[in-house]
């Protein structure tokens, strides 16, 4: 598995960046988490003119052995059938990414299905037809895990390569909230009632045996010491994949668009792996989904948005993408007092 | 003044409505507030396939005596100098306009200066110089409340007639915020001091003395019986001309969108004077100004962000715009399970 060279955001410019942001004609503060969001993005990028190029939502999809073990409302089946849907452009991640004109790249990172070639849109890197079920064994090898951490960041190159600095980051995977809790449960050291809720739709009961499944889960595999041996223990091929991805975008300084629950379980995996993951990355919304909230809390994350959705695809990541296109465009566009000869406060 | 003849939605669609929004290709209720946003909007245009048409966002501009009642943390001639900011397209609400294609009208409803003719993008609807301090005696006269709702009326019609069907709704006026607090307290029945809050930029103390101003402002004009009543005693001129644009906008089935805390008190007179307005709205945002939570809550407002901005002018709704957008992209765009041929959920 490669290492990562990311580099800790200089400081330097911090000071002009907020002067800029002070001095346009608005009372301080007065655009709040948008002004905050113009100072990190003008931090990654290193500029106080800071530009969106090119920006892609990443869907990385993949199936989970543990779907089959009673833990998710719909039937393994629908991950590959929604992958058609991506291809085909039905999604709800097909019309905001239209919508924003985000480009939609869609990853099979380990899809039980065999794709044809040539799918606009779909790229083939697959590891294995689904994860183990981990209630019975490590979801995958650590050799596996090291292998999607490298296949991601090599999608994270591409695009970078293609000219874009930002990405919103989302998944597909029947199961995977479950693997995100045991994820969320290993790696925050939490007990995993607090880790896991209902998913795509489960009722109370189903809710029940996702939990006695996952602690029959925790008893099987224990808590690895690694962030890599947590990820093969309890992770899944998207999600190792994404955390590869963040971990190379943030190499590229680019911004990292984080969507919900599962995508934050990546994100968190990614941060064990490297702490200075965490200076490239915006979180776009507080998912539905029971743990997203205890999740954001633990990463210290402020959110954009808090619309109670719990799809995952990176809906959330394209829904908040013109906030972000907001607060790059007020620090770039809007006059200062002293340009529009508006008199400051009193004092 | 005008009475405003305004339907209740038709219920009928409801059902209909639903059943497109839950054969999504998504867990059913996934897309959480946009779901219920899409239906909203079907319902008010009556459709199960609502178009957003010209989208128009208009900020009334007026003075108030108020403001030189040591109220504010700006002095009074920042209106009159914003209203050139947004002509120049220099303001933050200019820049969030652009970014989404929004047609920006400003509206001088009683600004303490004179325009010159012909500016661009300016309606010149003055009812007078500003106010009267209202501390001392009613901001404005019955008839010249009267005559700001027919106003803003007008205005409401004029763009109903380019095509518009939905307005966002903003203000520029130093000193509103004490107007507004004030309009809630009355016709709510709360006490000031929960009404009241920094404004553009206050102090403790300085909030403390605004909060001594409204109890003065109290007493000399009490709690008159009706909205036009309690408009003409604590009322701006834009606040007024928002109210009888929002009635007019309803009775022309358009679609609301309320910004935030002087947006907010707006409708809440407007919805006094025809609680039927109540079903066209969409509120945009909690406003960081304290008491904008407390108003939304009293009126059984669930607004969309949640993003600490506090700067009016509209730039809540324009920021929230393309969440209205993703709502009505996704009931016309999404397949359905049964088009994408994805499996439903195995219950």
């Amino acid at each position: 598995m490669k290492s990562f060279n990311i580099q800790p955001l200089n400081k330097a410019l911090q000071q002009d960046l907020q002067v800029k942001i002070d001095g346009k004609t608005k009372p301080l503060g007065a655009l709040g988490k948008l002004e905050a969001l113009a100072l990190r993005i003008g931090m990654i990028q290193q500029s106080t003119k800071p530009k969106l190029t090119a920006p892609h939502v990443l869907v990385f999809a993949a199936d989970h052995g543990i779907a089959t073990q009673g833990v998710s409302a719909y039937p393994q089946e629908v991950t590959w059938q929604m992958v058609m849907n991506f291809i085909r452009g039905g999604a709800a991640i097909n019309v905001f990414c239209r919508q924003h004109q985000i480009e939609l790249h869609v990853v099979d990172a380990g899809v039980n299905h065999d794709f044809e070639d040539n799918l606009p849109g779909l790229i083939h890197q697959k590891i294995a037809n689904g994860t183990q079920p981990f209630n019975l064994a490590p979801a995958m090898s650590l050799e596996q895990a090291g292998q999607a951490i490298d296949l991601g960041a090599l999608v994270a190159s591409r695009v970078y390569e293609a000219g874009c600095n930002i990405i919103g980051f989302g998944e597909m995977g029947i199961g995977n909230t479950s693997s995100a809790s045991a994820l969320m449960s290993v790696a925050l050291d939490l007990p995993v009632e607090r880790c896991v809720g209902k998913g795509t739709g489960l009722d109370d009961r189903g809710v029940n045996g996702k939990i006695d499944v996952l602690r029959q889960a925790l008893q099987t595999n224990g808590r690895p010491d690694s962030p890599l041996g947590i990820m093969a223990a309890y992770g899944g091929f998207e999600i190792a994949q994404m955390a590869g991805a963040m971990l190379q975008a943030a190499e590229h300084s680019m911004t990292i668009l984080v969507d919900g629950f599962i995508c934050s379980a990546a994100f968190l995996m990614a941060q064990k792996m490297n702490a200075l993951v965490g200076d490239y990355a915006v979180f776009s919304h507080c998912s539905g989904e029971k743990g997203h909230q205890l999740m954001l809390e633990a990463l210290e994350a402020d959110p954009l948005l808090d619309l109670n959705m719990r799809l995952g695809e990176g809906t959330g990541a394209a829904v908040a993408f013109p906030l972000i296109r907001s607060a790059v465009a007020f620090l770039n566009e809007m006059a200062s007092f002293e340009e529009a000869t508006v008199s400051t406060n009193i004092k």
